[in-house]
């Protein structure tokens, strides 16, 4: 069951983002194809730069599973019964999943490329970002990672976790899990305090 | 002739999004090298990111005449004496031309690489709606995507067809022209009499 | 010290856009996680595209000094005890520079792969103006690219100086210095003096 750890965190992580992308089309009225296609390019989106970027075949197009699962997720979530009128609260809590999965998942995916500990962190952060930020410019959001509360600062942390564990040769299984929990703790604390870091300037009240 | 189908669509496809691409940059009164970027990235952008994400040579890179030739279209249409008041409509037109050629071509292109049928009509559907994405992002439009009328699905239905028409050993030409009618007659009816698919929650009026 | 006089100035390209990406998100009050990703992803943005349209390894993937450079240059941005108010201007002056810098290098790069010219002007381009323009888009500003000044034709001036030098056998410190100054001063004279190309349509005043 271990072995299969990330893989089950992975399918997490996808089922999730893709959940946030079709409640932003349930936001926008969209029709079916909408919910799928802002679906899947939400759940997929993180994964598939990070494969980009490293120079791996993309994991969706190697294993179309992935995309069949984000289609039809995306379809059960337009035909499911009743959406609560709370949905944005649903969808941040989602995207907290997500971010926490994909932070750890794609610094350990990079790190296994034998990149350098740098490389892996940014690939954890942008796996972890990227699907959201498409999510929001194509729905016409606000970009979830502009907001004040703490966010990619999370998946930066999950990320630096998993790193530093593997680095000092913590079993995978901890490294992932501890990665995982840093993650999701530091934004679930975001969304539940509203916990945020020192921002610049706090003192500047005009902008220029 | 018959061989040529597919090469002479596709250039078909290029010309009518980079003009798009020029008519936004015409209605934002942009100079010469704005039609030329905003053209240009319109005209190859979906097959962009389709060879990327299929891990092939991206295309204009290998041949560059279609580079050429999406800046020489983009400096035609800034020199035309007149473009028409009603440019919208052309432009919302030439833009289903393309989509529907992209949506053939980009899944034929897919599924010649081997890959799974979902994944060819990924394929297809990113093809037809990249270039159009990037051209209303970077031109400060609203999304044609996002429109109320059918435009992601007349992409996949036409993708559909051409991979069922393949699947089912149908004559190349007949499965490539069934699929860029399908997909651009839909799109038509879309924009002539407004169809569109039913869209999610209609008896909802305030969004949440 | 000639031989490095390309690398010197990717530095000094990568550091100026860095610093751009840092201030729009100090103008957007961000915490340090937040000036990190803006400024890397606006340092590091044009020369990612290239590298991956090019099928090159991204060159930070390789070579993190450049990633850790950027993170390193936005941290000291966000402690800079006093960023004037008039950090706009700054911001252009710094992306002007980029802008040259990577205009030169993006091309020499793409035609050092023996692509075609055409190519490697659009390398140019893409390399000068990407970064900007993600930086714009997800800091929620008037792309820059869009002004009603010089900026893309900037760029491709200088890359069209640095190929035609190149191909005319000139020396390489010659052709990327001419390329260099050409694109710098043509934005710093659309920046100082408002010179811009003319402008589609001038006489309608009435957006269709």
């Amino acid at each position: 069951m271990f072995q299969t750890v990330t893989s089950a965190l992975d399918w997490l992580g996808i089922i999730a983002f893709t959940v946030t992308g079709a409640l932003v089309a349930s936001r926008k009225r969209m029709d079916v194809v909408g919910f799928v296609v802002l679906g899947t390019v939400t759940g997929i989106g993180g994964g598939t730069l990070r494969d980009v970027l490293l120079g791996l075949p993309v994991f969706w197009v190697r294993e179309p599973a992935y995309l069949i699962t984000c289609a039809l997720v995306s379809v059960l979530v337009f035909f499911a019964a009743h959406i609560p009128q709370s949905r944005y609260r649903y969808l941040l809590w989602l995207d907290a999943v997500g971010l926490a999965v994909f932070a750890v998942t794609g610094a350990e995916i990079a790190a296994h490329t034998g990149t350098h500990f740098a490389v892996a962190l940014a690939m954890g952060v942008i796996t972890a970002t990227f699907g959201g930020i498409v999510r929001d410019l194509l729905g016409g959001e606000s970009p979830v990672i502009l907001s004040r509360e703490i966010y990619a600062s999370a998946a930066l942390a999950g990320a630096v976790v998993l790193i530093v564990l593997m680095a000092a040769g913590a079993p995978r299984e901890l490294a992932v899990g501890l990665g995982f929990a840093v993650g999701l703790l530091m934004r679930a604390a975001a969304l539940r305090y509203g916990w945020s870091l020192p921002r610049y300037g706090p003192k500047l009240t005009s902008p220029s």
